[in-house]
């Protein structure tokens, strides 16, 4: 949710996507809420937000919401996860929310809730975050030699 | 420790480095393994890093390294830590060591360690990670609008 402000996340993130390809169909969408709805009232920001996610997931999506008070993984649980859920489930999909993070709305509708660190990151910089986690948790699933433990 | 070799890390780096001017002196060195010592052995690889980092240490800096063993910190605890440090300690300093870790003899030098994330990220992006959390930090101390809680 939200455009990036910096290029230098932009150029991250195309890097990492270009390297996923090699190993799944990986697509990414951005979305920006409309300047109508700029309010300055947090809650209704992020229910509209909320409508935006949740009208553009399939009901056979599996949906991972990366939440400060998700669950904490390392990088080799993380790949034995995805490794497995990716056999049970056709398509699975990230979801970055915006600043104030996601409306219950959301929360409802998630599959697992994903926590990257205690810190908290600018919700921009975890799209750098999430994408080299996941393009290591590829190498880690066939062997390859980028994660040192 | 290792030049960087994404344009975007770099950029990234010196956007919140100019950020952190406004709060705190502040200065980063990048070091790199003379090519004649890129052995293969990983313990060899340590001990060379360590030697130059010592080297660049003096006696009265505070040293914290970025270790995934270490400390864990929400972005409110470390801001009232550093806010705490700062005003015992002149000097602070923050080192991300190489792909394969430190070396005993940095951590026998270290006064904290700190750790971002039990997820493992390259060594390149945790430079973008940590000064990103120490501009977050210097906001949080000064009560200013950059975090949501």
């Amino acid at each position: 949710m939200g455009k990036t402000h910096f290029k230098f996340i932009d150029e991250g993130f195309s890097e990492f996507s270009k390297r996923l390809t090699h190993y799944c169909k990986f697509d990414s969408k951005t979305y920006e809420l409309p300047t109508k709805y700029k309010s300055r009232d947090i809650n209704q920001t992020k229910k509209i937000e909320a409508e935006i996610f949740l009208k553009n997931i399939k009901s056979t999506d599996f949906v991972i919401l990366l939440d400060e008070n998700g669950k904490n993984y390392n990088s080799i649980q993380f790949a034995n996860y995805i490794d497995k859920i990716s056999t049970q489930q056709s398509s699975l999909v990230f979801i970055i929310g915006g600043a104030y993070g996601f409306d219950e709305s959301v929360y409802e509708r998630a599959n697992l809730k994903l926590s990257f660190s205690l810190f908290t990151f600018s919700h921009q910089l975890i799209r750098l975050l999430f994408i080299e986690q996941l393009y290591r948790c590829f190498t880690i699933i066939k062997g390859e030699p980028y994660h040192h433990q």
